[in-house]
C-alpha cells in the first residue's frame, strides 16, 4: 500500500524494488490496482521478476488500472475497497509515508488484526500506528528488511495456523 | 466515532455530553450503531435530549444494536461499513482516542475531503492526522468547543455548497 | 423497491399510495433513494401522510437524492447498496414489474431469507421467484391487499422473535 | 455462477467440463470461491485442464475457500460480493437453474450491461430474464455451445471496445 497521486520519487522507486523482491519469492503483490504511484511501480516491479500481480480496483473505470496488473478486481466501491485489500492479504507493507488512503488500509489491517510493515513511513505514522496496535506494527528501512520481516511473519502465522487446527481436532 | 468495546469512561462520559448537545442542536447523530462504549453512549445522549439517531451496523446480528439507535442500517460488510459512516456524516468527531477503527473512519474521511473534529485525542493521533491532511483536522477539549466548531464547519460548507450552485447556473 | 428511470404510470401512482398507506401505519419507508420512479413516489406519497423516508443511496452525488428522503445513506457503493437495502428491511415490497435491477433486489431478499410481496408484478417475475424461494413469495394486486399482507408477515415474524428468545432463555 | 449447497449432480458435471473447457481457452475462471456445488466444480475442471482460477469469497471463514482457488479474494461482504463477480467479469455463465443466489448475479450483471448465458437453465428463469433484458441474455444447453457463444461475446466486445477508443481520439 502506499500514495497514488501523491507518491514520492523515493517511494515509487522503493515499490519497483519492493515488488520485484516479492515476486523473487515467490510471492503475489496484491495492490489497490491504479496506475498511479506506489500501487503502479510495486506491480511493474513484479512483473519484471515475473511475479503474479492481483489489483482490486475502487472504480468501474478501466482505463484507470495499472497495465502491470494480472488479475483486475472490480469492485465499484470506492474506498471500501481498502477493507478487501486487507483482509486478502496475508501480510500488509505501506511504502512510504503514503496519505489518508494508505493510513485507512494501515487502521483496517489492525483492526483485522493483520501484521502491518511500515517501509520508511513518517515519524508521526509510526509513533501513532505503535500506540494503536504496538503488537502488530513493525518498521522498516530497506526492501531486504521488508523482505526478511515478512518472511519471520509467514513462518509465525503458518506455525500458529497449526496450532489453531490441532486445537481442533 | 470512537472506541468500542475498549473506551475509556471519560470518552463515555463525553459521547454521552455530546450526543445530547448534538441532539439540542437539531442535529442527526450517526454512528456505527453498536451497542458498546462511545457508539452506545453518543446515542443514549442524542436520545435524552429527544434527537434522532442513525447506526450503519458492521453485522446481521440484531442483539449488537445499541437500544439507542432510532434507524439501524444492517450492511453486513464488516468494517467496510466504515466508509459509509463517513460518506453519510456532514461532520466526523472522533471522540477520544480510540483504537484501528476510529482510526480507520478518521482516514476515510480525510480521504473523502470531510472535515474531521479530534475531540480529546491523544498527541500522536492529532500529530499524524494533522500531518497527512491539516487542512481537515480541527482539535476541541471539550463538548461545548466540539459544538462551536462544528456550527462553523456547517456554515462554510453551506456557503461553499452556494457557491458550487451558483457556478452551476 | 421498484423501476427508477423506467416506471410505468401505473406504478408511480401505486408507489404513492403504497407510500403514504405505510406512513399511515406508522412503519418507515426505506428505498434506493433516488429522486427517479417508484423510489421517489414511494417517499413523496409517505411524506404527504407524514412518514418517516430512509434512502440508501448508490453513489456520492447529493443531486440524485429524492427530496422525500429524511435520513440519506451514501454508500458509494453502485448496487452493492442493494444487499443493503433488503438487509435493513423488514418486509420487501417490489411495486410493479421493476427491471434488472428491482429483481437483484427481490433475489438478494430471498437469499438473505426475507420476505417479498409482489405488488403489481409481471407474469414471468412472479412465476420465477416462486419457483425458486416459493414460501418467501407473497403476491398483491392492489395497496390495502399489500398492507394486510405485510401485517401478517410483521405478526409472523414478531412471533417467530419470540420463540427465538424463549429458546435462548 | 450456479448453486452451492443445492446444486444437482448435472449441474456439478456440466460445471466441471465447463471450468476445464473454460481453462483450455486460455481464459480466467471467476466464482463465489466456496468449496460447494457448481463453484468448487468449474474451479475444479479449470485447475485439471491448467487455468488460473480465481474466488471472490463472502466471508472470512478460510475453510470455505475451495480447494482449486488460486487467487482467494476475501471480502467479507456477504451476498453483496455478487456485484464484484459480475463487474470483474467479461462474460456471465449461470450454469444449471441455481436458486436466489444465481438470480441475484444474473440480476446485477444484467443491471451492469454484462452479457449472461444461461446454460441448461429452468425455463421459467429464461422467460423472466429474457424480458427484463432480452438483449444481453442468451441460451446454451451444452459446454461446447456455451464457450461458442463466449467466442462471439468476447469478438463483439472486443470490436465494440475499438470503436470506443477510436472514438475518443
Amino acid at each position: 500500500m502506499g500514495a497514488g497521486e501523491n507518491a514520492r520519487a523515493i517511494d515509487i522507486r522503493n515499490a519497483f524494488a519492493l515488488g520485484s523482491a516479492i515476486a523473487n519469492e515467490g510471492w503475489v503483490v496484491l495492490t489497490g490496482g491504479r496506475n498511479r504511484g506506489v500501487m503502479d511501480a510495486v506491480n511493474k516491479g513484479a512483473k519484471a521478476s515475473g511475479g503474479l500481480t492481483v489489483g482490486i480496483l475502487p472504480t468501474k473505470d478501466r482505463r484507470t488500472i495499472s497495465v502491470a496488473v494480472d488479475v483486475a478486481i472490480i469492485t465499484d466501491m470506492g474506498s471500501a475497497r481498502n477493507y478487501i485489500n486487507v483482509l486478502t492479504s496475508d501480510v500488509i507493507v505501506a511504502c512510504g509515508a503514503g496519505g489518508a488512503g494508505t493510513a485507512s488500509e494501515i487502521a483496517l489491517a489492525l483492526k483485522s488484526e493483520k501484521f502491518v510493515v511500515l517501509f520508511n513511513s513518517s515519524k508521526e505514522s509510526r509513533a501513532f500506528f505503535k500506540k494503536i496496535s504496538g503488537r502488530l506494527v513493525l518498521e522498516a528501512d530497506s526492501v531486504s528488511k521488508t523482505i526478511d520481516i515478512i518472511k519471520l511473519l509467514l513462518a509465525k502465522m503458518r506455525k500458529s495456523s497449526t496450532r489453531t487446527i490441532k486445537r481442533q481436532t
